[in-house]
Parts: C-alpha cells; structure tokens; sequence
C-alpha cells in the first residue's frame, strides 16, 4: 500500500503531474467536522508560492482548484470517504517530449524506469512535487481536526544555504537564481498542544513517526529532534533535561521541536535543465511539512 | 499494532525487563532458510557490549540465550512464525523498588504513566534497552536473508562527543564513565548491493523507511542520509550528482549511506542515579542499527 | 482502513450515491497491463441490470462511463495507483426529500445515523448499491490480470426463490415484481485455474479471504464452499474426497466452488416504499460476487 | 501478516502442533484489565473436549497450562503486548514418522508442501487443530473485555449429522465413533449487548467480519446469518423485518445469530488412518467458535 499514509485517518494518494488529476481519497475523518475551505485554498497557494519570487511559474499560474467528490455535505463531514481531485490544466506534455528518452540527473526518471520498466515522462509523472498538493488538502484537514483538539503546528524555514537570518532570505535565493544555480534549506516545525501520552513506546514512537512522515517528502535528506546532531558533543549531565518533548517514544506533554533539511533543487539552467523550475524548494515545502505532521499526529491521537 | 514492524517480514516484539522473558515473533520469512545460530549469538553479545569498557554490567553478565519455540526445524525455516524468547534470568526487581514511586528525569517512566495509567517499574519494564535483543534476533535472519541475495550492511560508530578518531574512542568514553558522565555518539550504515528500484516512489520512500527503522531505537534523535544537514551550505551545481544511492524514494543500484545520533544516557551518577548503566549507549546500538536496517530493507525487497 | 479493500491490490472505494461522484482508487497494480476498457463497460451494463426486466429503471437509463484519473497511459497500467470516477448524472436528491426524516425498514438509514450522528438521506447515500460500480471498474482490472495467469471466475444464479430452473428464473421475478414484492436468490461461483499453494493456513485461509470479499456485498446472508451446509448430514467417509478445491486453506490446485446468498430487497411497493428498486437484487449482484471474488484472489497471488 | 488476527486487538499466533510450543501475543489489550485465569483454563479444557466422548484422547490427557511471557503484572494487563506459550508435552512426533512421505487425503499435508516446498510433518504441524488452543486464550481475553462493556457470546451445538435434538448429539456421535467414522455439525452463536453503530459499511461489514473470523476456523464449511441459506425462498414481505441484528454492515442494537457448518474429520480408522482422533470435531469448535467471535467483534468496538 505505498501510496497511502496512516491507517487511522488514511490518505491514498494518486496521479501524475501531466495526467488528468491528481488528488485523493482522506478516509477514516470522523462526521460533523465543518471544512474551512479557504483555509486549504490558502495553504494551497502557500504550496504553489504565490508572492515568491524564486517559485516556479507553473505553480503559481496554475491555481489549483479542489473539486470534492464525496464524504461532504453542506461542507460537513459525513464519516465516509472524502475524495478530491485537482485537475491539470496548465498540463504542457509536449514540452517534456525530450524527457521521453532522457534520464535528468537527481531526478527519479531512471529509478522509476528501472522499478517499473514504464514511467510517466511528462514532467516527473507521478515523482513531481505537484503531487504534494493532494497532501496538503489532507493535511488541512488533520490540521482543523486538531486545533479542535488544542494542538497547533507551525513550520518556518531557518536557513536557506549558510544564511540564518530569514530578512536575508530572499535576497540569497535570488542570487543562486540569478546565477542559474540551486540552494538547500532547514525547516523548523514547534507542535504544541500534543496531549502526555501519545505516541506509542516501541516501533511507532511518535519522533520515528514524524521522521517517516517528513522523510517522505522529496528532496528532504536529514530529520532531528530535540538535541539532534548538534547534541552529540555535549555530556549526559549538561543535556538530560531536554526532552524535546518525547521520552521512550511518548509526548510528555511539552512543545516538540523538529528540524528537516531539504537539498537544492537539480533542475536548473547551470546543470543544463530547461523549463520552470524552483531556486529553493525548501520555500515550498514549509506547508508540505506542516501537512505531513498533522497527518502523522492525528493518527496517533 | 504499535508492537509490530514490517508487513511482508512482520516483527512482533514482546516483554518486560524485568518480567518472564523478552522475544518475538517474526513472520514472513519464507521456508527453507537456513538459520546460521551462532551468528546470532554473536550479534547478541556485541549488543551486549561483551568487550566494551562502558558497557552496563548486566549486559555482560547475562547471556541472553534464545530458545526457539515454533517456525524452525532442523535448523531450517518452515515458512510458519518463528517464535522465541530469552529469559530474563538476573532480573533483580528489588534493586528497582525504589522507581515505584519515581520519575527517573529522561527516562519513560513518567509518559508510560501518562499513556497507559500503570507501569511496570522493574527496570524499565518495557521502555528497556533490553526490548532490542528481541530486534537484534530478528534482523540477524533479515540480514541472513539479504546476504543471500547480496546485500550487505555495515555499521560503526563514527563519532563520540568531539571525538572522530576511532582509536580515541574507548579513551573519551572511559574519562566520561569515571567522570560518572555520559556522552552520544554518531553511527554511520553502509548498505551495498541493494537493487535498483527497491523503494517505494511516494510515502514509502526508501529514506522514509530507514529513517522510521532507525528513529525507532531508544536514545536516536536524528537521521540523515546523503549530503545530509551539511550539505544545506552547498548549491545545486555542486552537489546534484550526489544521489546517497536513493532518487525519487527508489534506490539507484548504488551504496546507500545513512548516519544517525544517539544522546547520552541520563542514568548516571552525576545525575543521582544510582545502578548499571552505559556512558555512552551509542556503542551497544551498533547492531540494533545493523538489525533495524535489516528489518526495513528486507520488508522492502 | 473502513473503506479498503485488499493489502497488495488495495482498491479503496468513495462516494454517495446522490452526490458528485462514486470511484476510487486501485493501487498495488503492476505496470505494464493492456487495459481492456470495453469488458469494463460490458461488466457495468450487466451490474446496471441492462436487459434485466427486474432491474432499477435508474440503474439502466443512467450509463456508467468511467473517467480515468491517473496510473494509465496510452492503456497501459504505469504501475502507479489508477484513479476513476464514475459520475451520478442522474441524480435526483429531491426524489428522495421524504427520506430525511424517514429510517426504511431493512435499509441503513438508521444505523448510519447511529454510526455517524449525520447521514446523507439522499438515496440511501454511501449504503447505496450504487457504491458496487466501482468494485466492479476494480474487480474487471483485477480480472484481467488473473486471466493472464490462466485463473478463470464464472458466477451465474442457481436459485430465485424456490426456483432452481434458469430458464423459468424471469419468470418467477416478474411475478414478483407484478405483486409488488421482491425475492432472494443464489449465486453459485466457480473458479479455475488457482495454483496450488495459494492461501494462507491460519487466519487468511482461502475460504476466509473469500468469504469475507463476498460478505462484503450488499444483501448477502450466507456463504459455503464445497460441502457446505447441505453436507452436515454425510458422514466422513463419503464426503472427505470432496475438498472443494481448498485444503488447510491452501488451494489444492482444482476447481473451487462457493455459494452465497442474496436476501430480497425490503424496497418495494408492497412495503409501502416507492421509487426505483430491483425486484431481485440477486441478478444485478452476479458480476459484483465475480469481481469481489477477483478482488480476493488477485491479493493473494 | 498471514498470522494476524485483528488490527486493534491484535493476535499474532505461532506454533506446530508437535514442535516445543504453540501460543501467540496479543497486542492492543488496554492497561488496568484484570485477567480471570481461571476462565482461561475451563475453555481451554472444553476445546480439549474434556467429558466429551467422542474427543481425541491427545486432548483430553495433555492439559493445556499457559504460561504469561509479558504484558501482565499481578493479575493486570500493562497496556503492553501479552505473549503466552503453552508447551506440547505430550509430543510424540515418532507417532507419525509415517507421515513424513505420505498425505493424507482431507488434510493440509500435500498443500503447506505445494506452498512451502517443506513441511512438518508431525502430527499435522502448523495446520493441527491444536492452534486452536492459542485463539481460546486470546479470544477469552477479549470476551473478558467484551463482559466488561455488556456483551455476551454464547453458542451452542444445534445440529449432528441430521440431528437437532441436543439430547440425542452424544449419542450420535457415539454411533458415528463405534462405526469408525466421523460427522459434521452446525453451530449457532448469539450475541448480546453490541452497540449501535459497531460495524463498517463497506468492505468491513460487521457479518464480513465474523465470516472471516469464524471460516479461519479449520474444517468449516459455511457461514450465514440473519434468515440465511433458508430464506431464500421466501418474499421480501415476509422477512423484511428480519435484519439478523445487522443493517447496512452495522449494528443495531438488536442480538445477532449466525450459523456456521463444520465437517468431520477425515482421519478415522474408517479410512484407514490410526492414531488419536474426534468423532465430531463440531462439538470441540464450540469455544473456539466463541473465541473468534470475540477477537472479530473487539476489533470493532
């Protein structure tokens, strides 16, 4: 079942980025929850990068517009499944045409032909990142889901290359573009309001919960929590008392901090990749993370 | 079913410190395997930290014999679960009286009661280092499993405190011990031979599912693979070629290289915490790490 | 996982019967499959009751065209999960006003309420038989790909109420019909071609598999295989050659044969409720008993 | 996960029938519930057919002691996994040497070797009824939780052979035994007290689940409940009313009955198999009957 998350409120996944639609179906979301639609659509346009200015210009031409095919009423949860696409409509196969025998490097074109033998051609198929859209509806709905319950999630780029200042962001990202160039960045996400006891102490403790569900994200290479890598040269004693939230794999009680870190984007003009493409997809990511961990949290809780 | 790992070769882990007996039940390993035992018991004496200066000594002076009560005949899988166990023989509940009434600060003591109202004080109960002998079993027939089919996976320890000099390493943990401190350590796994296209392309992504093996184990608090978090200061154009033998969630048929942090113990003496512990619990996850990554790539394969 | 069917081939199932849509997701299915669209639409016709005289006039006039998502390209299966939709051009929530205050006698109005708190009144919402189109969309995929292995299913009515001549089976519907009333049938299932070994011993027996895809549908009251009921009066010695194609739960390599039972639809003029019903839903369930049947065996080969 | 019963309620089961043990873990119990040994040991004595004539002497001689692994603290269940064992004393694998190069016909021997390539061949291995002993005490857990929520599960013998009057089962199955043959028989299990609202609608129906759980059971034939097989022929008009406790795959609060058939043993003298055997393995699948009942409706509730 690779291509569903969670098995309390579980999301299947599908398509490809120039097929008819991608979307998905969020089951298992309890009935009489009201939808805030404008918040999805605003998450959405946080995901397409609306106002950035290193963004690709297909995500921000292209608004994605949620069309639900079931499991609400009246903008009310029935209980059932609620499936939803959003339609390709700036879909531009004909400008993917050289992809059709061309292996882009770090790019999941030749893994995908090696695993299937077949792939989708057309701007990534089904590895494009426009096929975190569908995770971030999901998401949304996790999210109003658990600010019912208290808890709220917040994600914020931290560095974008070696700078640490987020006023100097954007000005870094427009300089690796200018160059035709590529950069990585750190996300951090503060959960609060996570009730003492979830989490579950062996296999599914709640950090190796978050970290499958961030580490699923493209493009994301390393996950930490708490004291992370840094903590390693400090001793037990001057670092016993930060928990980061979790002990044996439950939530304490305290606020979770996590960092995930994205890599550059490998389509650029220097690497001698035409077409519409991101200096910084770390940007982008930011509600995809924040998506992810509602995802993983309201499964738990 | 928060006990159990993996849904093709499915782990499910059992016990209590301090209770009966500690094992598992792994099933899905398909019939006519030939189990190499003393393997096993070799693995479990390095988990054991046998020959370690700063190793807890419990550990050592507690084999942990396996008894096989199902799934294996004559040496040989039948393709049925394999079941078996390893008694708690030294468990000395009474030298843990006193935890009845006490939260041990960075120990689980405290979320246990949250989760589940009741604990069982005796050592840890569940929330034990001792639960991964169970893990170590189970990945040794995973890693039995995959050598057959040429893969094969190292791990070792790469850095303690400061220290990145593996000589040093027995020398910084032994001032930390006598300092009645505890320290971290990184863990680097090297995994060869796993074939192109393994990995799942969305949710189940190759990282993913290490990342959610490896933050499983008691004390990681972070997983990175690739250029990892370093690689943040590098643009695109230097760094694209590096894959870390993953693209698109899918392996590239290259060596995958992952690296992982364990925080110090926070039993210590300078803590107020009297009993047999380890100064630098790194050492002993070695190959829990070996085993978890076992367990993850064989459920992919 | 409430509305997924399956682990390997999952098909996960949305949409009410009123509402924009009902479709869903079939994920698990390799790539490479040649798609054969026009049996789907002949398997849809026959699920609509086309040419049945008992059948819903709704059922009939409102032809099923399905709409592609995503996982096919150019008709072949991309191995990435296959999205569809079947829309419900001819729905009339209005036609069922009278419903929002009224619970059917033998229908789930009632105890959706008592799930969920909310239900959708407008026929029969997510417990409408409709939701059996896309089982049918999925169980024809699962199908063609079982043929490809040589595994052939065929069901066909062997019982409408008393009647066990096919020939007079029409005729006894009309008169049902005629009187405003409804009646039951049997289906029975034949299935060739499994390969010996296919099945699980214990929990996931074959004929448990089975049983629970078909229980699965609508109106069905009872299952048997081989023997069934009607052998609880022979003794061992005549009937322990019969094994009905299944031994232990593993197939044996022969001929498998179930039977199940469908109850008569409680919506009928005599009972006081009008509107467009199946004098005898038996009829329509034969190629929805055939592609749960598929369903079942495709995970489990 | 071939031998998982449950996702909630979680009941991983192990063991050959002539191997060092059988038993099982069951995961999901909550923490605080007291277990009642005692009742453990009386089903587990009436699956051994203990008073019953016509039961294997193998059953009846070898009494069935459980010993607690984990998940159990005085008496109280800790909210982690139960692993229990039972060990086979009464071993005799010498008994069926003879087996190891035949199979008999009516058993699973030629089918796990069809699967597996390999098999144990003493005394019938892993597909022994002797694996029954690991669901009753799972399921009497669970029937324990059940009691503690309202909710009953009784059932009873109703048919032998052509038999309907309990009075006269012993009797008959005597005839049978004296004879050297075997018979079948049919068992009804009511239930008492389950909620409104139990049960899912789609795949996960609440009788889908029970046939499941009850034609996992070795030498059952059939499943039906509500007006069954024998309501075929009658009208909707008649039977409307009669919803067999269930609507739409949903509780409603009213009892519900099902039937099951099982079929007689195929190892008697009659067909030339020596060795320890059950006239009617019907009258000792009573509890086990209950037992997975008991596992089936947990899971839902």
């Amino acid at each position: 079942m690779a291509n569903v998350f969670g098995d309390k409120w579980s999301f299947t996944s599908f398509g490809e980025s120039h097929g008819a639609a991608i979307g998905g179906i969020l089951d298992g979301v309890p009935a009489g929850l009201h939808i805030d639609f404008d918040m999805i659509r605003k998450e959405l346009e946080r995901r397409a990068g609306k106002g950035n200015k290193g963004a690709s210009p297909r995500a921000k031409n292209e608004p994605d517009e949620v069309e639900w095919l079931s499991g609400v009423m009246d903008g009310v949860t029935l209980g059932t499944p609620i499936a939803f696409l959003i339609r390709n409509k700036d879909a531009r196969p004909e400008d993917y045409e050289w992809l059709k025998h061309t292996y882009r490097p770090g790019h999941a074109d030749k893994t995908y032909e090696q695993k299937y033998g077949i792939r989708d051609w057309r701007g990534g198929g089904r590895a494009s990142a426009r096929e975190t859209a569908g995770r971030v509806v999901a998401g949304c709905i996790a999210k109003q889901a658990l600010r019912l319950k208290g808890i709220a999630i917040h994600a914020a780029l931290i560095q974008v290359g070696a700078e640490t200042d987020p006023d100097k962001f954007a000005e870094t990202i427009a300089a690796y573009q200018k160059d035709g160039d590529s950069i990585g960045g750190i996300i951090e996400c503060h959960i609060s309001g996570v009730p003492a006891g979830t989490g579950e102490p062996i296999f599914n403790k709640l950090q190796a919960e978050l970290a499958f569900a961030v580490m699923s994200i493209n493009a994301c290479k390393g996950f930490e929590y708490g004291t992370g890598f840094g903590g390693v040269t400090k001793p037990g004693s001057e670092i016993n008392h930060l928990s980061g939230g979790i002990a044996g794999g439950i939530a304490d009680g305290t606020d979770i901090v996590f960092r995930c870190v994205f890599k550059p984007t490998p389509s650029t003009p220097k690497a001698g990749v035409k077409g519409r493409h991101d200096a910084c997809v770390a940007t982008r990511a930011v509600p995809v993370v924040e998506a992810m961990t509602a995802l993983a949290l309201i499964n738990l809780i």
